[in-house]
């Protein structure tokens, strides 16, 4: 019986949410951190795959190693945090207030963002033979990647900040949704598999991930891309994370909570037979 | 013990149909809104990798993540309840009843085309960087789907008319014998395996299916596809769902009724081995 | 516990023979006719694949998908009862007689035709645009394997009846491997995994499967093949019925009686240890 | 709990290896002919996948067809017994001897030979149209395996011939852990992904194995290869049946043997966590 | 319930430290010996395949198969006792102290590089006909990838010291996860599918593997590689084995026991929640 029935995961979800709330500084903050490093690894690895094979569909159906692994390893990202912590304060659990739902925001972001520059400076390292020489292929893509990702939307000036608005957006519906799947299945392998659908969707589609771009955009100006720190927190990181919050959160969390931890009573109470349907 | 036997899912089937038919007004109509939006989101992302690797074969290999997710969500599409509902009525179900059921495909119906609009909104501000562009290749092919499978029938005449309903009675039969596989397996990776199967192959014959058109042929008119909405119905949509209702109800929800609910008895009482064929 | 001994399974096949002779005649045939058409829509299927990408592997790899799902719908295909139905009588279960076989196979032979002609019609509706159009690349390419695989034995004479027969003899076996390999596991994964195998082989080398024909065969009548119902009758169906009976009931009902239904005492008795080879 | 502990294991091993030892007569040849005629076919099938797509690893990651589904139907191959039955005899088990032993491994020897046999006369029919016509690509390809692995060894004298057995051993060492591979798991998903792994690694490195050979070779003989059948079992069959024998003794049966049936006391004897590292 | 949670592997983890730290030098030794064997055939299958295809990526999709065969075994790689050895001491086990670690680490060492080096020398023979023949392609790439990977890093310098340092370092925090992964999951299927990701991305992205390196660096001085023994040791062989030590124990062992095993409490005592999270 691995499958777990939509009432129940989504019970899971909201206490979820109130174990974030109450989790230590320092479990929060080791747990950002590794989710961080993870994701950026595993964001370097697809990069990798696209530059060498030319082929962005095999990057995307591989990337989600890294999103499979730190979830199944205990660790959150911040996407995760957007649609579960809110979920206890809304269910009103006892002694879950915003406040602590944005202290757990802000330590997820410090951590995913520090495990990400881990990472990043790591893979700088690697890619240009410790600084000694010119980026090899891989840091060059990276760089032209942050270009056209900041200023590219910068030039569109509403129109580009609405599309990375909507894109984030879209992101953190598939990755939120990702996380839901985890809880769907007891099992390891049902676990893998249900994360793995929605993360290729996201990456595959190019939407806009706050922390892969944590990994991707301080690489790039590590590695000569043309944008400056400035630019990537105006016109990417802040448009991504509000995004990211507003799509995890409405897509994924809000629909979840108000159709299948809040059901409605049956229009004839004759049984419950509300979660034959998915069965 | 994973498989669930014919005669145990046929009753499944049966009971999933009854809480379609007591549904609540608010959760039919949001898991149908989610329904649409997530299958419309998968069809977007086939699309795209068809164009982008010019292999339609691939592309079918990768739809299925749609439709799995969102019945892995406990989510509902049309051609779904056009199997089910029906066979709560026929098995005489106390309260259920055809009115009950029309109430149910319409709050589906709306709800569905609802979900898959939105997505069609929000992939069209994505194709076209928030209608400041012209749409990307993946937008322009679009358009151009919508007029080969409208205005494409419309000049075959009856002969089209005829195709079109064929296209979608062999889509539905596929695609609820996808509903039904998630019933035969109470683990997370047999369901997806057992619903990936037909999947793929509605997807790959080019069936007709009414949700993923729902997406389709509005994208299109967004996107300078040159066809009217009048079009899409009286030579799509309309005769669509009309097929999906018919290969549903037939091949699927009418055969396993009647062979595995209303098993007949055995030609000679030995023993009950009736459901060892399959197992 | 997901896997099924050998003595356990070798049971299952001889309870799954007796239920079959004892099958009422309306659930054999509905049984009989779904298996049919959905065996008839997975060839449809794979030849489409092999003329898109001129790739016969891949359409071998995607092919067991129809098998799959008939089996785990409880449904019936004539190779399957070949194999099945006599080890009732050999193992002389109470009320089981030739007779009874015999008219299983004429009813399940009877299911298996009308639904694959079934498909065969729909297809090529699909096909020929409502039969107002030539039929397009996939309907040409079923015409002339149906030529190759009649006129093309008949033209090498014994040694074209012989190569058909043997064929049909390998076809079988591996079809009959694929119903008891769906018999050695409780769960949905478990069963899907292991039916693939063999049909895979059987269908990448061109054997000859008789359900398979039964669509084929009418749709390249239908499609322009330069062939007749008597040549489909006399230099395939007809050899290819007789050479899956020999396959699947020596190779695989027969052996599988004969060590793990029958299997022979320990040359001496210390334990019983029978069944550890293969756990 | 699918996975089997290396204990465990370690004991089915020695159980398995005195029900070869105890196996009757009739059952050990059934369940060694049809093992043989299976893997038999399953080099038939990855020969023809190689000439078709000029890709041999294509050809090796689809082989282990063959191997696992023998073995989930509990037949028997000489490779296996190699490493299993003397296990039996070291162990000390009543009843079990080398002449037992010899006994088992001499009927196995001669159930793959005949059911490799068979494989082989079945499929040289039909890659010539029952002997009317020249052999197909696929079949004049297996003459040539059989002259280049033949003569070639020969004419390399004794760096031939240690070649030759170097690639006996290694064979044996991966096709038994895929033996033992089936024993870790009590699933069929299980089983089939562990026996997997080693099978591929064993074709594609261009291993030799004894009953793989008893199929390739005659078949080469009867169309048209170059070579007499004293070249095959001088320069082949003798010296990979030796070491088939050394490598399945030492690296799987002795290793397993000596760690995990005869594991040896802790250093200091705080608790059993003997088994805690591979879970 | 085949996933285990965050905390219980996390016991896991240490109980398995331990118990390599009580071993008896037998059992480490074998162990350490069929590990190093496995994982260096696997490394001449990579390598082959990369040669043969030019497609590194399918190498590294397939490399995996050896980890996951040796873990399943029951043997033990020195990255891995590296992270789970010291984690016994660090929680104070009865017993267990640092020299027990280094005595474990040093059999470990001893026994990896006797199994690689038999793996060496058996393909070393097949790559060239025993000696008899230049090598093959395969043996002459192996001879090249020495090369780049002692003199590269030589002639950059302190760089490349930098840069060979961190890609263990990266490494073995990717194998190390495929260590705990394994411990994630109760069942076959799922131990393979999560040990596969992480090994994936360690092979793929060219991070230093100390084992894998024991074979490649041998083999390709006996090949003709142009570099000695002394460049192999002091350029690559313990800067890597330092690297996997500290990437290891920090990124893996140590997270891992901070987070998981020595858990904060909650801020507020309100449940236990602490490994729904992952669930």
């Amino acid at each position: 019986m691995s499958y777990i029935q939509p009432a129940e995961f989504a019970s899971k979800m909201v206490d979820a949410g109130e174990s974030k709330i109450f989790m230590a500084t320092k479990d929060t903050l080791i747990r950002a951190y590794m989710a961080g490093a993870i994701l950026a690894l595993a964001a370097a690895f697809a990069v990798t795959i696209a530059v060498n094979t030319g082929n962005f569909l095999v990057a995307s159906l591989l990337f989600p190693v890294g999103f499979c692994t730190l979830y199944l390893l205990g660790f959150d990202l911040l996407t995760g945090v957007f649609t579960l912590a809110p979920l206890a304060v809304i269910a009103k659990r006892p002694g879950c207030t915003w406040p602590g739902v944005f202290r757990n925001w802000g330590l997820v972001f410090v951590g995913n963002f520090a495990g990400a520059l881990t990472t990043a400076v790591m893979m700088a390292i690697i890619f240009t033979m410790g600084f000694s020489q010119e980026p090899n292929a891989v840091g060059q893509r990276i760089g032209q990647i942050g270009e056209a990702r900041t200023l590219g939307y910068a030039e569109a000036g509403g129109a580009g900040m609405l599309t990375v608005f909507v894109r984030a957006v879209m992101c953190n519906w598939m990755v939120s949704t990702g996380v839901v799947a985890a809880m769907m299945s007891s099992s390891v392998s049902g676990k893998i598999m249900a994360m793995w659908m929605p993360i290729i969707v996201f990456f595959y589609l190019g939407f806009e991930h706050s922390i892969v771009n944590m990994f991707l955009f301080p690489s790039g100006i590590m590695l000569g891309g043309e944008f400056t720190w400035v630019d990537y927190f105006a016109y990417n990181e802040i448009p991504v994370v509000l995004g990211n919050l507003v799509g995890g959160l409405t897509f994924v969390g809000g629909m979840i909570y108000a159709t299948h931890f809040k059901e409605s009573p049956k229009r004839k109470p004759i049984k419950d037979a509300s979660t034959v349907a998915a069965e």
